[in-house]
């Protein structure tokens, strides 16, 4: 049955996400009232620029007061797709206490203030949705917290930032440096001109902290996710990686430990082997692989950003966020009833690939393996060979068995203080196995 | 906040996967009390064989009366996994007319009765949810209907049937012959002592109705699905499929038309190329290719069958049709309101490779090439090439451009008339480029 009173989106940001998203509610107008049950008005428009031109929307919606705009008392939905902290959350707690809803696609404000706004939408009886925030197009949170809702995740394995991944997808095909395909990212329109916040992984950060919230019923803080950037995998790298039957991906991975009674949360590169499905994910693309106790391996794969693909997710919580309105309801709100403690990088427990540069000499492997073992690291494999340029110097590579990361760092410290280690050349996690 | 008071859950059916929801339920309570805001109580447990022992299952809930156990008018939710037309149809029918909601993994009823038994559930208010009945525990359902609401899908291609996906794989992987590698699924467990079920596609095509209907919005019947089995692929077809860079997978295609007016739905063996993502689903796994028009390409990929698998998708289901119940509400019904055209197979356009035995002479090629052409199907690729047994035939491999299944029909059947035609050894048509 259709109900003939509209139901008021406001639209904070028109730029390429919020266009789409406006453009969609228009050629679509007629298939969404029939998915929501009432038709969609899109009642005002915050923008920083008015003077600007935009196609398909009426000039007399557009507006510079945003805060005016949320506190109309008559919007039903807020769409934020302006990105950032401020004034996105004063935005948003303005709008849960003017009696709107509201559908975020703001990863980096989920990943720091989820918690906050969810009590206030809570406390106003409002829902939160945010799918586009994380993985773009990708079906993830609702997977996680609805269809997953009767199964315990273990663990949550993803490349989550295309733009790293195109540049790590470039390098592994055909050899170029980081360098150079950075450059490539950037011409293509990958990579923004200040690619900080994609190849030191931050945005990969705000997303895992998004995710093993979600997934492990457990508050997760941007603080509390590791994080290492990509920028220093090299050439060699990715030739080591192939020689392990292995490939280079950044991972933002969440580990339940395996007593249960804690998490992790991690960003950063990896090998994983070229078995593994996350290992054939090219270019720009997304994908996330789930595990869990009765589902056991599950994988979510596509467009992890751009324009039409988040307006694809904002509009999906557009109209559940609408049917429960409609129904006098809310979905499911912030679920961190497990409060599992949420353990350093320390603790984490996986394999590693280590480079050394050694001297050319008996007794060296002795030394090494010694090291290794005092710190309770066992070694899977080393392989040793002699360089090409005779300056006394050898190429060690050890791949070791499962071990601490704090483990693993001690033995890296005693490492560098073997004189007869000139240097460590590469350490890598290798994942996935 | 939690309410004491529990919800009380029926089981219908405790073989592999009933009991599996059962062991869930209890050793999950705690986590699932808090997802859902009540504890649930499994209130009565319906089999055929009372006398088998059934671990962790008290046994004065087990009842041979499914009728009584639907009719008792305490029950919130039934869980139907005994699969089967009936008696699951007039259980479920019944449980809604006593109040309850119903979770069910039956994609043979859903796919013949889905409209009905939505209709009965919409009129008593409850729900009827069944993400377990297509592709196991792999989330399916729910991100069409819910996550890719504001969206267009324009295609689904998937392996729904883990069963031929084996076979295929194996096939594939070592060269085996059909029954060499039905054999071996039958001994490993993947497929049942009647595999008629699966290798003839029909389990698919149940599978293929259901997901045409929620994604186009459409009513379609599982005698609107073309169904073709997979028996009568060759290792030589496997051959003729890596000559073109590709693999063959059974796959289930439901696709709007390009005119956007009708839509299809089909299960067939399909040539498909290796560099796409299904053509790496190894073993029995599922995946499910979407195509969107705001989304792009999203696969989604699983174990999809095994009880564990299953029973996450069933308590998945189960937590959010009770959390419906707490808030007095429903989830999505059926929205059948697009109510597109199912056109029939001819209607469909892809690209097909025949395989033909051909005398070995000169003008054989010029004829068949007219008869392609008098159909109006234009040619991609021809590879023609004697036999080394010299018996005077050779082999004609025919790629087609893209055109309709009934020119292609017509392409055939004038080419079996064709005195130089000694037969035709496969037909295989060509998707996901």
């Amino acid at each position: 049955m259709m109900r003939t009173r509209p139901l008021k989106v406001a639209l904070l940001g028109c730029g390429v996400v919020g266009s789409e998203v406006a453009r969609i509610m228009t050629t679509h107008a007629d298939d969404l009232a029939q998915r929501i049950g009432a038709p969609l008005e899109l009642a005002g428009v915050a923008v920083r620029r008015p003077s600007k031109v935009r196609d398909g929307i009426d000039p007399s919606l557009v507006t510079t007061d945003a805060t005016a705009l949320v506190k109309r008392g008559d919007i039903d939905v807020v769409v934020e797709v302006i990105g950032g902290i401020e004034p996105a959350r004063s935005l948003i707690t303005t709008a849960f206490e003017h009696g709107a809803s509201v559908v975020s696609a703001n990863k980096a404000l989920l990943a720091q203030d989820g918690a906050a706004l969810h009590a206030v939408a809570e406390e106003h009886g409002r829902d939160l949705y945010y799918e586009a925030a994380v993985a773009g197009a990708i079906p993830l949170i609702r997977p996680l917290r609805e269809s997953l809702a009767g199964d315990k995740v273990n663990r949550v394995l993803g490349i989550v930032n295309g733009t790293t991944n195109f540049i790590l997808d470039k390098m592994d095909s055909t050899g170029a440096g980081y360098q150079e395909a950075l450059d490539e990212a950037t011409a293509l329109g990958y990579a923004e001109a200040d690619p900080t916040a994609d190849v030191e992984g931050f945005d990969a950060a705000a997303k895992a902290a998004i995710l093993a919230g979600i997934a492990f019923h457990t508050r997760v803080r941007l603080d509390d996710v590791y994080r290492e950037g990509m920028a220093e995998v090299t050439s060699a790298d990715f030739a080591s990686a192939k020689n392990m039957g292995c490939t280079i991906k950044l991972l933002a991975i969440c580990e339940r430990a395996q007593d249960g009674g804690s998490v992790t949360a991690r960003v950063h590169p990896a090998m994983i082997p070229l078995s593994h499905p996350l290992a054939s994910v090219r270019g720009a693309y997304n994908a996330v692989f789930v595990e869990s106790d009765a589902a056991g391996q599950l994988m979510f794969y596509g467009p992890g950003a751009g324009g039409s693909p988040t307006a694809s997710a904002v509009l999906g919580d557009l109209v559940a966020v609408c049917r429960n309105r409609l129904n006098g309801t809310t979905g499911p709100g912030e679920s961190a009833y497990a409060a599992l403690t949420v353990s350093p990088m320390g603790d984490v427990v996986t394999r590693y690939h280590i480079s050394l540069d050694v001297a050319d000499k008996p007794g060296v492997l002795a030394q090494v393996a010694t090291v290794f073992a005092e710190h309770g690291v066992s070694i899977d494999t080393v392989r040793q060979h002699g360089r090409q340029d005779g300056d006394g110097e050898a190429s060690l590579v050890v791949v070791t068995h499962r071990a601490s990361d704090a483990s693993l760092t001690g033995t890296v410290e005693a490492l560098r203080k073997l004189d007869t280690v000139r240097g460590v050349a590469s350490i890598m996690r290798v994942e996935g196995e």
